[in-house]
């Protein structure tokens, strides 16, 4: 019998409080070090790791994080979602987006169709399309190959496609699959499209529009201004535009475009990098074989995901020790640190992922919780965070806990040896250094140079950032963040949180305001 | 006289601590919500002004604050540092990036010379040497005028003029003054330079090597890898590269370099950008007339800082009710949400500059303070962070201060007009709905969908993002950290807490490891 309750009614997470906290300094320290960062390790898919060692846990506190995982039920939990249960119980949705990369349980189905033949048919519809632009079979009104791709979106449109763009745009280029250039326009703001306008040869370019609803206004505003563009340009907007949407919505069936791929309501925005919302902009620059290995290894880490033995399921004792650090130790915020360029973006997408779906105070049954949820979520890639912000996480008064992630090769391959190393050498070398140095700290009689440690980070290494290890990646914080949230006993799958700003930005447009909202106004000369 | 003493034993302080929490939801409603915005507003440089009606803060407060602003002695101590005492006790070092732009006080003389003239120098000498290579005076070796400059750099010699290139990219553009397009290199990650030099011409590039001490390696090892790249191109590196470093640094009286530009130890980092560390590079990209107007709108900002009235000083009322909200009301974290694309690394330049300006234990005595100090910095540029973490912001179980930048018109200006609005009046339409939003929730009887408000946020408001403004803003953010640090009676301008991570790279790269740190140089086969 499944049962959803509050974090704070379970036995099993007074028990994990009542855990002694681990001291890292220590623990740490000499060849009980080394044998923990050994042993604290678990294999994720596409040969990628999760390493805990350096996490503030021992065999006593993941005893207890494995009775919390059973208690909250963790995996019937999941099982009920990939199943087809109505998990967004806000909303009174169900939640598919595995189900774009594979199929972990039972058919689905929905709309009157089974929904993982749905996204295998959209999928396949895309790369036949991206097929055809490649060759030229599709092309512009003049008979000429489309060379860039523009994708029009925001949030979950934008953060996630446009992260796993620059994520693989160098390694493409380097195993020669890279088939045109992608650029992104998102924020309302009139300089955004116009500098994306200014840096592109619109006559060669095709538009993705992404909007689940077909209602988004600064999506369709920025349609408008792309298609104001093409007809000063003498084209013919509707052989530049592709839409990617669901069935329903009015981008659907339009003339306005040249073909419509589709999503459904079971895809949360945030989700949705690997159904055509990432599909079609990806397919288009790498091709969609590139875009297939990506769903695979999100598929091998789902595969993952569904131990019911949390230390072979990365996902799941990610999300509990995350839980910990929050709920029992009390750290306000999580810094994601992937020591790898190509994943600059990679932590603004993480941001929307985990904040927009773990921001919660209440639970899924609309009563308010007692403790606190999802953190706040930052990072920038390593070495640059080190000369930056990592001066408060060695030394500030609060405890970050950090996720760092590394590989032991670069994507382009070209290199320099400078003091003996190679610069991917220094790479690996610095977030190996963080690591030790945030958990064990170092004494100094001059409190200034002192460094207190005991500051916890985990690591994922792998051997390459590519499709299939960027799939595997995404899926592993999809997942942890769903986890988490069933640990809260939150619906992770709403975000009711940004509607009251939309309802009253249509009421400043509309000059129906009163109050301070009316003087904000008049300053901003609207 | 002027007494250094902790937050904490200061009667101001606890007085502070006493003064009722303002109910925003009340005090935001209705026609006295109309009169706060009004009220709690104060004039900034260049048109700026920082209004601060949807912070926690009456008259009461704000009396407090005054009181906290005397007491902590903040003018006595802003004055110190620019007549030039040792402020950063760490490094004994005197503290004179405004000096870049101005001078406020005293003439301060080191190492010989008067500071004021010696930056006005290096300014005057690169405003020579940019205004020869945009005449085609200086050019490569075939004669052929230079089309690209790249900036290589890391911290604070990457982030500041990166953000603030960005910034105002578009805006030269626009206005005609836009003369070289700049790139940066700075993480060691080799994809990073590998793919900048791939996007470029190196032919017609000029390489901007930026390292105050001449050693940074990530650095060097980056000029290393440009070098390897303009020798296979057949060109002679020497030609195409300048320094900006200190006078005593090896780089400085090097042949390798077509010229050199100097900063002193006297300019942190991250408070650099306008030094030559961000005048190279901006005056090349510019033109030198542009980033004297930027300085020209960074020193007005500082005179108001000089204000003795808090509530004429828009740096030190900021300053105290950040302090008011991190160490009164508890929050953990800020937001820094511009609603402009062209401010879209802004935040990163903010989350250095603050996080490693203030992220500290210890006072400026080396003593432990038994007091919170900086916060965790982050953000992204509106309306797409709606679209992402303002989930969390509104209904997450922390409460997270908001500052919110905003401009009335567009830098680009081509606009489209879509349900009778254009897209910048949709943008200033969205923050000023934002604001309300955070501060007056709307009640529900179905708490998913209730907003409890009281979430505080301050704008600043600028008719548009221009040089000037860009200055203005830039001093507002280093004056207001350089408060906070006073304040939490700590040293802001050294960081030692990056200190230990390079040791520990180190010792990786030489392979003089031990216990945890080699496993995981082994893991990740260095």
């Amino acid at each position: 019998m499944m049962e959803w309750k509050n974090l704070d009614t379970l036995t099993s997470f007074e028990e994990l409080s009542k855990v002694a906290e681990v001291d890292l300094t220590k623990v740490m320290s000499g060849e009980n070090g080394a044998e923990r960062v050994k042993k604290y390790s678990t294999p994720m898919a596409e040969g990628l790791a999760y390493n805990y060692a350096a996490k503030k846990v021992d065999d006593n506190t993941l005893a207890a994080l494995a009775k919390l995982a059973e208690e909250a039920q963790l995996s019937e939990k999941f099982a009920a979602l990939y199943n087809g249960e109505v998990v967004n119980t806000g909303e009174k949705r169900l939640v598919l987006h595995h189900m774009t990369r594979g199929q972990l349980g039972d058919a689905v189905e929905a709309d009157g169709v089974d929904k993982r033949s749905f996204y295998v048919e959209q999928q396949n519809r895309i790369a036949d399309f991206a097929n055809k632009v490649h060759a030229g079979e599709i092309t512009n009104a003049a008979g000429e190959k489309f060379t860039t791709v523009v994708q029009i979106g925001i949030g979950g449109s934008d953060l996630g496609p446009r992260a796993m763009y620059l994520a693989l745009e160098n390694w493409a280029k380097k195993n020669n699959t890279f088939k045109m250039e992608a650029k992104f326009i998102s924020n309302v703001d009139p300089d955004d499209a116009a500098a994306v306008l200014a840096s592109i040869d619109v006559a060669h370019s095709i538009f993705v529009l992404v909007s689940k609803s077909g209602t988004t206004l600064e999506t369709l505003t920025n349609e408008s201004f792309v298609k104001d563009a093409l007809k000063n340009a003498g084209l013919d907007a509707s052989k530049h535009m592709i839409a990617v949407t669901s069935e329903t919505s009015p981008l659907a069936k339009s003339d306005d475009y040249l073909a419509a791929f589709f999503m459904d309501d079971y895809i949360g925005g945030r989700f949705s990098s690997t159904s055509a919302v990432g599909g079609a902009v990806l397919s288009l620059a790498f091709g969609p074989e590139v875009f297939a290995q990506f769903l695979d290894g999100a598929a091998e880490e789902d595969k993952l995901s569904l131990n019911k033995n949390m230390l072979e399921n990365p996902e799941m004792l990610d999300a509990l020790i995350g839980v910990y650090e929050r709920n029992v130790l009390g750290y306000p915020a999580t810094a994601v640190l992937p020591y790898s360029q190509a994943l600059s973006r990679f932590p603004a997408h993480l941001q929307q992922l985990d904040m927009e779906s773990n921001g919660k105070s209440v639970n899924r049954f609309g009563e308010s919780v007692n403790y606190v949820t999802g953190p706040v979520i930052f990072g920038e890639p390593g070495t640059n965070g080190q000369h930056s912000f990592y001066q408060l996480l060695h030394q500030g008064t609060d405890i970050v806990p950090l996720q760092f992630i590394g590989f032991k090769n670069s994507q382009i391959g070209t290199d320099v040896v400078i003091q003996d190393s190679t610069s991917q050498q220094k790479l690996c070398a610095n977030v190996a250094a963080q690591i030790v140095a945030f958990a064990c700290g170092k004494a100094d009689d001059d409190r200034n140079k002192n460094f207190e440690g005991g500051r916890p980070s985990s690591i994922i290494i792998g051997e390459e950032l590519n499709p299939k290890t960027l799939g595997a990646l995404l899926a592993h914080f999809e997942n942890k963040v769903m986890f988490q949230g069933f640990l809260w006993n939150i619906n992770s799958f709403d975000q009711e949180g940004v509607q009251l700003g939309k309802v009253l930005a249509k009421r400043v447009l509309a000059h129906d305001t009163d109050g301070a909202l009316k003087v904000y106004s008049d300053l901003l000369n609207i």
